[in-house]
């Protein structure tokens, strides 16, 4: 079983972090979510101070991670087939600015694991400096941070080599779906749509 | 500032519930949501037997509610201008089996307030015997359940009277932008839509 290891912090954005969680699982990938906190606190704490405490993302629904960041230290992120970076601008910030992410991130992109982004979160695929030169896409709000470095694009899914980028929770079904594609395959991902009634354009 | 009741189990649809969630507080609606028990135990704890403790959700993200049902009790409910039942077959099952539940939508429904449903919540508005006669929607596998009583349709949203319902995760965009517009307004819908990078059609 293929599996799959999504971000989350302070100011997530919750439909992006949900969706993608969710139909990875109905995709047959075994999803685990790691919280990121800040560098100077060793990633281990929220603003409350709490480890194991939940995470109020950015609309403020509060999600329970299953685990903390360093608890995946001496190379058990690298166990997994996928990394999952979710928007929402103030936690893609804090993901985007810890080290052991952007390291994390090399590492993923060098093994030629998916890395995958959407929203504010391709900032992390900047901070990781991956993937350069090739396409990418992003919330339009953070495109002026981006197409220096990348062929940027409008497209609401964009797939360049092993890192998949998207645009916003209204693209998260999409590229939830292009994850699930990419580890499990075509038929896979036809199979689990249906019962989802998504939209006849994704 | 208009308010919204979303109600959550132990199985409901992440998806669903984020969502609206997400949506309805982008669409400046205050929103709470409130975990239900079965009325067996009172309303007041899930099956691990702890009160205020995150909800697992029907693919495993774990959610922590606002408030518990029972907080609500002596007309607090009634403060909102809608309610929100989300689907995942065992969540809505629990939700449609609350007698507190069913009692607080007939009472919605009554006042003229939005009861909305999605997917498999559609069953509490059946148990609440509201708009009947009127036309429904819900996910497909429990059409056979709502047929008899309503008139059934397969638009991805359906609005007869204050009744709001609602097909699945894919359509929980359009069912949230339809609550938005009833609180709101269609000018605050409009204005919410652009930076969620929507479908064309949802």
């Amino acid at each position: 079983m293929p599996s799959a290891l999504i971000l989350i912090a302070e100011g997530t954005e919750e439909m992006e972090f949900t969706i993608a969680y969710d139909v990875l699982v109905r995709g047959g990938i075994e999803v685990k979510s790691a919280f990121v906190g800040s560098s100077e606190t060793g990633g281990t704490q929220n603003p409350h101070g709490q480890a194991n405490d939940s995470v109020t993302c950015s609309r403020g629904v509060k999600i329970v991670p299953e685990m903390r960041l360093p608890e995946l230290a001496g190379g058990k992120a690298l166990e997994y087939d996928a990394i999952v970076v979710p928007g929402g601008n103030k936690g893609a910030e804090t993901i985007s600015k810890n080290e052991d992410v952007t390291k994390l991130l090399g590492a993923f992109y060098a093994k030629g694991k998916v890395v995958a982004c959407i929203c504010a979160g391709s900032l992390a695929a900047k901070a990781a400096k991956i993937g350069k030169d090739g396409s990418i896409t992003s919330h339009p709000s953070v495109k002026g941070e981006l197409e220096q470095d990348y062929r940027y694009s409008e497209d609401r899914v964009v797939i360049s080599n092993n890192l998949i980028t998207s645009r916003g929770p209204g693209t998260a079904f999409a590229f939830s779906l292009a994850i699930v594609e990419a580890l499990q395959g075509k038929e896979k991902r036809t199979e689990i749509e249906g019962p989802m009634i998504l939209p006849p354009t994704l």
